[in-house]
This record gives structure tokens, C-alpha cells and sequence, in this order.
């Protein structure tokens, strides 16, 4: 029961993990947190000024770093995706990422591939290591060719610092109105590491990847392999689990970068060992940060909508429904009109595919019970409204079927949201 | 090339079918123009007096009529869903159907089976019929049991005649802010007859049906088998195609009526004959005009999307693409504001899982050509956003893969959708 509650709070993940490992949240940590790394940002003037202050950033490792990322699953992929799915092929190594908003060279044909590769040549030149060495990352507009003479001057004036992980988490920001970044350092026996976080969310988020763009770094020394795993573990279990308008982009990504400066002369950490699985955790809990940061900021959004399905069949259904629910429109709307209007939520569930028998379900909003074993039960509704009106919302459904459960996050529909989109290039 | 510019209209699917039969749009007809077709509707008090001066119709065929339904794909049916399909199973006919709006009768439990048993059995009585000739359908809030009272009230009171099918239209309505009902006369040698049809749409409309409920009737006499074959086909290239916010509901229902009065001593009308092509041409264009009705009249809806994708590796492909690309909130809301930013419209067909290769596809605002073979064509951006701003909006993909083409119906995102949805029940 305690396994429940905490999964129903977005934290259960952990509890399964039965390790000493102790985590502390940095105050006012960010991507440079961990040792070894830098970050800076410019205007390039990519983005019209209006829209932001800075338009392209660069984190960088001072040491050799293994490297992993997950990436969209749109068939449409932009020229960043395929150039860094190309080079953490070939080397499964990087130590410096570089960003730009307002652009995303997606559908930019063979002279989008082209610019992604000298936006990484020049990159390369000014820190002085291989061009194999750098992974790109854009997000903005479909369809429109980077300006490479304002990025060539924006590479030449950047300048990074061991303190730039703020600026960085600005300037990766589109219609976000908040930064998202987070820092947690890592004590297991004698070993100490941090593991941080920086994303840009907001608009066409969906489970499986959006145009989210999500850069972790590590001062740990991570297996490649492992460090792949880990981070699509990860992921999978957070910003998979986000959806903000169900619409999934060209551009996303999700890189880490491990240069293991925290651990001197220690070795490599390996999956299956205690401080592999205290990694794993401290990526879950910086990953699990920056998935609600990006629900509860969706564009237009006043309230962040947790949606949990228990007693499912099986783990993809129970996922399937929360992610549905959290996305069908009328619910979103619902909430945001604080109107306990439960029967969308079962409709909802009803057309996501996953197993479902109505007689044997509950529906619940927050603590409030409104639907049980397949019958509608009398309830409070302003306590039910009021629990609709919280900047975090809680929904609820066990199907009873099986034992399989998952959480996803979304956020309500505003008329905000209709606003922000119907006026995006023009 | 005709046959793809027709198609592209939407009516592509009638220049398959050779036969010599004529069409002709009855004026100010309705579901009572076929012979033997009678329909009334009340105020019984179900809905607020507010929302509408109707909330219970029926409709009544004179003789013997051969029934068909396609319902809800949701695993969540409401009661007279779950009554109707057992009633059509068994017999394959009905002569009457009441339909109430404001309250679904879905989620309702054992009490709302009685509910839809009882209430066929009330109409039953004063139409001196048999009970298991009457089907019917609700729509409305779901988790809330019919009022029986006020039901059996507004029975006794319900007056039908030969003219009541526009009342009937009316009475069916819930966010609707048009009737949608259609006659078709079909001659085809010496016979003739009619096709009728009325629905209501505009929220929670998707593919695979919705809180859609359609109602055709027809005075040929059809065989039933036929008759179901023919409606899912009608429905599948119309009302399946057309999404309004995705959600799909616990109600959907589309029943089909065939009492034979208009052909005299003729035979049964049975598969793979020339009136069977002209009645089931007859029928995809009563559906095909009730679908652009709903499509054009979504909730908060200024305008209707029409999307054609060509040369998809199969007709699945196409059908998904088509509603992925109607149903994404960023193209929604990309015509709502009237921006050419047609990124949005091949990133929905890259994530919708239908075979796509960028580098062939080519987009189109109406016949403005935005993107060719991976490339991005300049355009005139003026030109392309007075073309989102009429109310009819065509955009279009080729994926030059294969043969197969779809075209699906869908309308803008609103600010006015948000304020429909937030404050329904409440």
C-alpha cells in the first residue's frame, strides 16, 4: 500500500531500489554543477529579439566524456537528430553540445545536414577539439534554413564559464516561461558524484519524445552501454510520460554527457552494481524533476494535471491509459474550468485501447471517489472543484484487472494555449 | 488525374461506381422524406430549459424496417449502445427509435440498462409496437441516470407526423449550432427512392465514431446483410474520417432504417446488383454531407479542414495520416490564426506511424506548394494565409510512396473550444 501511495505521488519508482545511496537536491544547482563542465549562451539573432535574450549555447566537458542519447520517433527527423544519431554511432563520445532556438533545420534537405555539420566544425575550431567531438541540437521553426553567418559570429563571441548553467537553461527556452535545471549530488559509500539537468518543454509535447530538448550531465564515470540504458530508463519513466497537445516533433533529444572527473582513480561504474543502481536513481529523480517542469510549464497551461492508472492488465496499458487521459482535450479542459466532470475521464480511458471493464472500475479525483465498481457515487462537488482548482492536479483510475500501474503528467487547455499557437511564424 | 482532383474534393469515391443512376438533393428534406417516415420531439425537461427547447425525439417507420448499427469503438458503451447491439443481433429489424439529449446513460450501472429497457417499452406502448422494435440512443453528461419520470412524461406528450424530421434535427442537437440533415432522391432505371439522414456532432467528434449520433433512413428495401455491410462502408469513408478533438465516446451510434415503400411488388435490393451500387452511392453521399456538417460546425470551430493525402503505401496509411494531420492541435490552431506553417502539418504525418520517406513528400495549402521532395519551396506567404482564412481549408500531402489516398475532416482550435468544454456540467 505505502508502494502505491508513493507511485501515486510520482515517486515510486525509487522505492523499488532498496540501495543506501543518499541524494541532495544542489540549491540553485544546473548543468554546470557537476565537475568539468561549462556552459555559455549569446544572441546570435537567430530568434527575432522580441521572442528572448539569447538564441544559442554551448555546454562543454573539460575531459573526455562517454556520451548517449535518445531521440524523437517522428519519421520526420531534423538534420541535429541524424547528425548526433550519427556520431554517438560511430564514437559513443562527446564533450560539447551545442544549441540553437528559434530554427529547428527540420525538413532543410541536404543543406540542413550541411549546415548541422559546419555548425560542429566551427564549434570544434574555437574549443579546439574534433569536430566528432560535438553534438548539435536546434528547436524553432520547421522548414526555414539556419543562418549560418549569425551562428558563425554567435560561436565566435560566446564565451563559457563553470558558472554558465543558468544562462545555458535561458537561452534553450522558446515559449517556456520558466527555466528548467536541477542538480542532484550523489553519495553512495565512499563515492560521491552529481547527476544534473536542463530542458526546454512547452509546446507539442508527447509521450515518446516532443520538441523537448534535454541535456544531462555527469561528473560519474558511466559504461557506454550502461549509459545508454540508464538514460533511456530514465526517460521512459518521465518525459515519455508528458504530454502537453499530443503532438510529437522533428527535433527531439535527450544527450548525457559522463566525463567522470568526480571519481579520480576509481573505475568504471557498470550496470548491476550498487552504485550503477545509485546512478540510475539520481537520473530517474533529475529526470523525473524536469518532466513535471515541463508538464506543469505546457504552453497556455494554469495547472499541472498527475494522472495515475492502477490495476491495469499490463505496465504499456496502464501507461497508455494515463497518457490518454492526460491528454484527451476534454479533460484538459475540464480541469482547467475546474468542472469535476469525471465521465470524460473514463471515456477517456474507454478509447485508449488498454484493457477496461467499466463495472469494475473507479474513477477518483485527488481523494475524492466519484465512480466505483461501474456505478456513479454521490459526491461533494465544490470540495471536487476545489480540488480542480490546485496548481497540481491529481486523477485517479484503478481498472482492478491486474497489478500493473503508471503516472503521466499533462497540464490543463487554456484559451492561452490557442493563443500562443494560432500566432507562432507570423 | 480527375479522379485524384475529385477525390481531393471529397467526392472522389462516387467516380469508382459506373452505374447510370441519378442523385438528387431533395429541398428542405430531412429524415421524413423517405415514404413512411414520421418523427416528433418534445421538451421533457432533461436538459436545462437554457440549452436547448428540445431533449426527446423519436423517430417511427409506418411498416416493417430492416435495422442496422455501427457503434462506438470505446470499451466504455453506454447502456443504449449495449441495448441496441442486443436488440439488432437478435432481430435485425426495428421500427422506431427515441433518442434524448442532456443525459448519456453511460456509466450508469444496472440502473441505466433498466433505464434504456424501460424506455423503449414506454415507446413501445404508445406507438402500440413491440418493444424489441424500438432501439434507442442518449447523449449528453455521462455518470447520470435518465430522468424516467420526466422521460415518460415526455413520451405521452411527443406528437409525430410526416413533417417532424426537422424537429427531429433540432431536437438532437446539444453544442450543435446547425441541424445537419440531408435527402437524397436516388433513381436508377425504373426504380426510385430515398436516402435521408440527420446527426448531431460538434465536441468529443473523432474517428471511429464520437459522441456522434447519426440516424438514416430509407424507403428501398434492402437486404440486412447488405444493409450493415453498407452502412459501415458509408460510415468508414465519411463520419470515421472526421475528428474534432479527438476524444471518442462512450455513445456513438449510427442506425440505419429500410422500410422498402417506395418499391411497391420490387424485390429485396441485395448485394453486387445495380441498385445495390446506386442505393450505397446514395447512402456515402448522405454520410459524406453529414460529415462535412460536422466537421464544419466543431465546437468553437471557424472554419473546416479538409486533408487529402495521396500516395501512401496503403489505404491505412492514408486514413491515419489524413486524421493525424486533421487532429493535431498545432495545425488546429495554425489555421485558426491563419499561419502557413506547414512544419506542423508534416511533423503530424511523421509521428501518425504511416510510412513516410521527408525527402519525397511534398505539402500543399490548397494549391499553394510549400515543400517538394525535401525541400522547402519559397511562397507567397500573404497568398497562403488568405487561403487558411476561408471556410473551407484544403491542405494537402503527397508522400509518393504508393498508391493509396484518404481525405479526413476536421475544423480549427478556438479559444471558444476552451470556454464549450470548460464549463459543461457546471
Amino acid at each position: 500500500m505505502i508502494s502505491l501511495c508513493y507511485a501515486y505521488r510520482g515517486c515510486g519508482i525509487f522505492l523499488i531500489m532498496q540501495n543506501k545511496a543518499n541524494f541532495e537536491i544542489i540549491k540553485d544547482g544546473g548543468i554546470t554543477s557537476p565537475k568539468g563542465f561549462a556552459a555559455g549562451a549569446v544572441y546570435a539573432g537567430i530568434k527575432k529579439q522580441s521572442q528572448g535574450v539569447m538564441d544559442l549555447a554551448v555546454l562543454y566537458s573539460e575531459a573526455d566524456s562517454a556520451a548517449a542519447g535518445v531521440f524523437t520517433t517522428n519519421k520526420v527527423k531534423a538534420a541535429p537528430v541524424l547528425f548526433d544519431q550519427q556520431n554517438l554511432k560511430k564514437t559513443g563520445k562527446a564533450r560539447a553540445i551545442i544549441i540553437n532556438a528559434g530554427v529547428a533545420n527540420a525538413c532543410t534537405g541536404k543543406q540542413g545536414m550541411e549546415n548541422a555539420v559546419l555548425t560542429a566544425e566551427l564549434l570544434a575550431k574555437k574549443l579546439k577539439i574534433e569536430p566528432e567531438e560535438v553534438l548539435v541540437a536546434s528547436t524553432g521553426v520547421i522548414g526555414v534554413q539556419l543562418p549560418m553567418d549569425k551562428i558563425e559570429d554567435g560561436i565566435e563571441q560566446i564565451k563559457i564559464s563553470r558558472s554558465g548553467g543558468h544562462i545555458l537553461a535561458k537561452a534553450i527556452m522558446t515559449t517556456d516561461r520558466k527555466p528548467k535545471e536541477i542538480a542532484i549530488k550523489v553519495k553512495s559509500g565512499n563515492t560521491e558524484f552529481t547527476v544534473a539537468g536542463v530542458a526546454k518543454g512547452a509546446g507539442m509535447i508527447h509521450p515518446n519524445m516532443a520538441t523537448m530538448l534535454c541535456f544531462l550531465a555527469t561528473d560519474a564515470r558511466i559504461e557506454g552501454k550502461f549509459l545508454k540504458s540508464a538514460l533511456k530508463k530514465a526517460i521512459d519513466l518521465s518525459i515519455n510520460l508528458v504530454t502537453v497537445d499530443g503532438d510529437t516533433s522533428t527535433n527531439d533529444t535527450a544527450i548525457i554527457l559522463g566525463n567522470g572527473m568526480a571519481m579520480g582513480d576509481k573505475g568504471v561504474i557498470e550496470q548491476g552494481s550498487r552504485l550503477a543502481e545509485a546512478f540510475q536513481e539520481g537520473l530517474n529523480r533529475v529526470c523525473l524533476h524536469l518532466a513535471r517542469s515541463i508538464a506543469r510549464d505546457g504552453e497556455g497551461a494554469t495547472r499541472m494535471i498527475e494522472v495515475f492508472v492502477d490495476g491495469a492488465v499490463s505496465q504499456d496499458d496502464a501507461r497508455l491509459a494515463a497518457r490518454i487521459i492526460a491528454n484527451s482535450p476534454l479533460v484538459k479542459t475540464a480541469v482547467h474550468g475546474c468542472d469535476p466532470n469525471w465521465g470524460r475521464i473514463i471515456c477517456a480511458a474507454g478509447r485508449s485501447g488498454a484493457e477496461l471493464d467499466p463495472e469494475k472500475a473507479d474513477v477518483y479525483i485527488d481523494d475524492i471517489c466519484l465512480f466505483k465498481s461501474g456505478t456513479p457515487l454521490p459526491f461533494d462537488k465544490k470540495a471536487a472543484a476545489d480540488k480542480l482548482g490546485g496548481p497540481e492536479v491529481s486523477l485517479r483510475m484503478d481498472f482492478h484487472l491486474g497489478k500493473a500501474s503508471a503516472t503521466a503528467w499533462g497540464c490543463d487547455l487554456s484559451k492561452e494555449y490557442v493563443t500562443i499557437n494560432a500566432e507562432y511564424t507570423t
